[in-house]
């Protein structure tokens, strides 16, 4: 039985890492941390989790004593980064939910967050935590940055047209929508009821800061320097991201070898489903699944994918629960063989 | 390994038995059938579970051949009848989803639904499947007649006083607000999302079937001839069921003597969470919970009681699990241990 | 043409006083006021009154210079009383939409609002602002309480009951669910997205501010103390509220006496439409319709009545200009002849 | 006084025809038809209307009693069509909102539609009824082809780029996302609430009907053939289409021209706004406004352009009234001049 703590236990990330983790043979967890209600129950915050989850909240400074073999820090950017630099030399594996160590390089960094990073040694070490890129080297890893929401389905989407070279690299559009949850638990004029029900809107077009991510990791795994046009929009739901990519093909292509292309990169993955038909959020709604279906059209000579995922569960707790799986050597579908909640 | 079979796979109960059974250790589904979709995979009428349970749908003529243990007959009141009388001799046991043998007789059946009753002598058999009132009964008995959606959370909210005779029977006011699965899977007018989303309304009232089953039962329960003024309303929800129920005291009592009743008689139950403020639907979302506050107003002298449960779990595929666990002597809980959907 | 000044315009009671009276023939807005963004323009706050309304928000001290008819209060209770207080030797008459004068008496104000009242000489002269009960008296005012969004619904369904003493004034059960525009323009915890969307929740109970309201008008409108048990409840939309009364005939009667009596109060009104099914919210959204039916059950011997109204036109902004109207000696109508967005 | 006929009452076209036709001083509604509920009231079929519409239905046939000024055909494709025919030599002029006239030739209709046409000789009179693109032909023209609600506020929102040919006309990228009123009023499985709710999904990708619809006017207009591809995409909200648009410059320009060039088309045009940030499509709830905000972004070299409409409204009868307008010489705003029903 190995140990684990979950450093940050206010937000979504933290909620859903206790409700997946609840369902692992193979894992304890030792200690939910919040410096703002520690002493309080984890289920005074949450309340869905009374009678289940209802362990003490304590504080990150008591994390050590508690011999961890892996912390999740489920922390704001900015804050995450202090942590893993406290804990360099700590015996146990950290999984950073946060965007601190997913870009390339600490400019990088300061180009698209606007903070001065302070532990830019952590580079080195970190692993972008997507299983179906990295997952001989996320096993391997001490240090696993846990890849943002709107990345995990955009690049699950493109990477096999530019792994093999199959489309333009300077021409993508990254067309996102995404429940409401992805903007956090803290109440802000965004994610007020009536600013979102019955709406709907792009926002943080040309800079967002996933679009960085997005485009580093297609360009390093792809071996081409790609340019990514992302406009996330959002969604009146609570989860769910859907992704609608297009692009151009960079030779002649036919639907038939598309859909067979997915199929060969993807079949294997316990994760991945390939559809026919344009995938539905609520189909992959509390579960690990990647449902994608892709697509030449041969009046327009474009190409179409389309992703579908849970943005906290694929798209953060849930990867990185596979992640540790990896990480501390079990099943990768350990805890995560979710079903759909449908409808 | 026990076997089981469901009869009716198209609707939304049919698809909550499969998710739920599916985590079940000792049951194995031998059977899944459709007369409408016969030979079509369960994941072709349900694509959320693509991957996850993709068996070809049989008719219900093949059920015999299967031997199974119990059988969940999810079908629509009117059609389940024929199936239990059919199979009246079989050595299987039954899980009657529909309202065919939930009320205490033949005539009251027909008062409510307009139907002659096609198998009368099954009232005789027919236990009501209500754990928390019935547990006994249900464990010995061959047929169960899983309550509905609106009974269970009216019936487990207004039962203690009423055993208690601390209300008068006599003006019991139920104000109930159901998600639109409650509806069904076909599509109709009163399901059409312009009419449901950002709109509100009371349905059936004075005379939705549910009525006479939550009066019944309520009575027979207490021992005392109840009356009860049931009103339902249409949320623009999926799931979930809230309860408020307003009574009036047969003498004097506190508010520290409700809750202490509620507690003495629930906390024992696997299911029922006692809450200190009312109770929210979507933190019993995707589980067998339910969740009950009871108070008693000094200012007006009026109890208050509401409950919340999801009418998918509780209110009809896990409540039928719950019974199968005791109708095949399984841990109570087995497979029922869901984690609410959260946001 | 009359003058009017709206203080107050960040809220949606301000935007919606904006929305109705941009159609009035015979008022201008003279004056839009805000502390916190005087300088911005109305439509940087209010976006969509892009290319409608323009204006610049003033600070309300410059209230007098614009030598008002009519001031809208649209502020929040404890701030109203102040400007009524110190303008109470104006010329202008004042609309006050919070809740500072709509008590009987300072004494129950301090009761159920906990706070001190700094203007209790304001009772004498405040007018409950509901014109299907005061018409004359708002007539001739020159400070009108206007009433809140649940008193509205739940005073209008029950008055022409216990005005004709027709059921027991103990024992009265209201029931209301209402949108989240209600909670106001600021983001809560409560009106998270997430919190609410796919939720449902009894809230405030026991203790809701507007228990008091309806239960001092329904007393003396009637000429009998009346006890009211009311409920809100929070449903997933932005407007309406949906309001549910059970109560208890005091005599015999009949559910075609109950029909003829709605009618007979209502019938000349110009904003009630009385209903034979229940009504829906959504069929009065955008608009000051009150849409009412009552029943009386035989079976139960209970009288239900069901009222739909917009929190934000009847239940605030809409109410505000039919008070308007009336004292300025306009058409009562003028300027509300909304119809309602459907679907 | 002039004189119009509804053609076609039950759906969502028809009720919204006579929401705005009420308050235009110059029109008078003499028919409303429909053949499934003649003799009905209006208010039966659209009972939001209660007390405001209450006319009886009458068939269609009767229209030439009625000697309108224009009718309104609101009614399916492939039955507008026999209307027009058989009314080819009516005094009356006509507009209609089905996509029967829209396209360029009965043979693109046939393609698209898979319908042979059965009036070829309408295409030579029908003038798309776009007014910002053709508003001189419409005044004149006897037959209007409404546009669809998706092709409104895709044309508007590229055809100032592809007019003065800033962008390469083969690689238009149109992701738009639509409210489910857009699918009528007709219960399918695709509009069940359950289905719908806290889901998203893109459909029809490929082969929407409205592809060769945007594609051709887009070309004609700009006198450059172009290719579009089209992804309608399925909102869980009631109104609305967001559309974003994604394209290639062909030269060199920078985001201040391109601003410039929005401002200069359509600053003097009475529905079209042009908005700095991305809109919203609750801004333009209710009325018939199209709000617009273009792009470029220079890190990428692409262009973005974002629309909003009502698709109930300019994307059906708000743009149809805005025709009459033209066609019958009045003022082109009147009836039209709607505030934003926010929140």
């Amino acid at each position: 039985m190995k140990k684990v703590a979950i450093i940050g236990a206010t937000g979504y990330t933290g909620s859903e890492l206790v409700r997946i983790l609840t369902f692992h043979d193979q894992v304890q967890i030792e200690l939910i941390t919040s410096e703002t209600y520690q002493g309080k129950k984890f289920s005074d915050i949450h309340p869905q989790f009374k009678g289940i989850c209802d362990v003490e909240l304590k504080s990150a400074d008591d994390a050590g004593d508690y011999q961890p073999d892996l912390v999740f820090l489920a922390l704001p950017h900015g804050v995450a980064m202090e942590y893993v630099k406290n804990w360099k030399d700590k015996p146990f594996k950290i999984i950073d939910l946060s965007g601190d160590f997913r870009l390339r390089s600490p400019k990088s960094y300061y180009t698209w967050y606007n903070i001065e990073h302070s532990y830019p040694e952590g580079f080195d070490d970190a692993v972008f935590g997507l299983p179906e890129l990295y997952r001989e080297r996320i096993a391997r890893s001490r240090l696993v940055a846990n890849p943002g929401c709107f990345p995990t389905g955009a690049i699950l989407g493109a990477y096999p047209l530019l792994r093999e070279h199959l489309i333009q690299p300077d021409r993508i559009f990254i067309d996102s929508k995404t429940g409401v949850t992805g903007a956090g638990v803290k109440p802000k004029a965004v994610t007020h009821f009536p600013n979102v029900n019955d709406n709907f809107k792009a926002y943080g077009i040309e800079n967002h800061r996933h679009t960085i991510e997005i485009q580093e990791i297609l360009s390093s795994s792809s071996g081409k320097q790609s340019t990514v046009q992302f406009t996330p929009h959002l969604l009146p739901v609570d989860r769910g991201i859907l992704t609608s990519i297009y692009s151009i093909p960079a030779g002649t292509i036919s639907n038939e070898e598309v859909k067979e292309l997915y199929h060969r990169y993807y079949d294997r993955e316990p994760f991945i489903r390939i559809r026919n038909v344009p995938p539905e959020i609520k189909q992959v709604r509390g579960t690990n699944y990647t449902d994608i279906a892709a697509f030449f059209d041969e009046r327009t000579g474009n190409m179409l994918v389309f992703t579908a995922i849970d943005n906290l569960v694929k798209g953060a707790a849930g990867q990185a629960v596979q992640n540790m799986n990896l990480m501390l050597g079990f099943d990768e579908k350990e805890a995560l063989e979710f079903i759909p909640i449908m409808p």
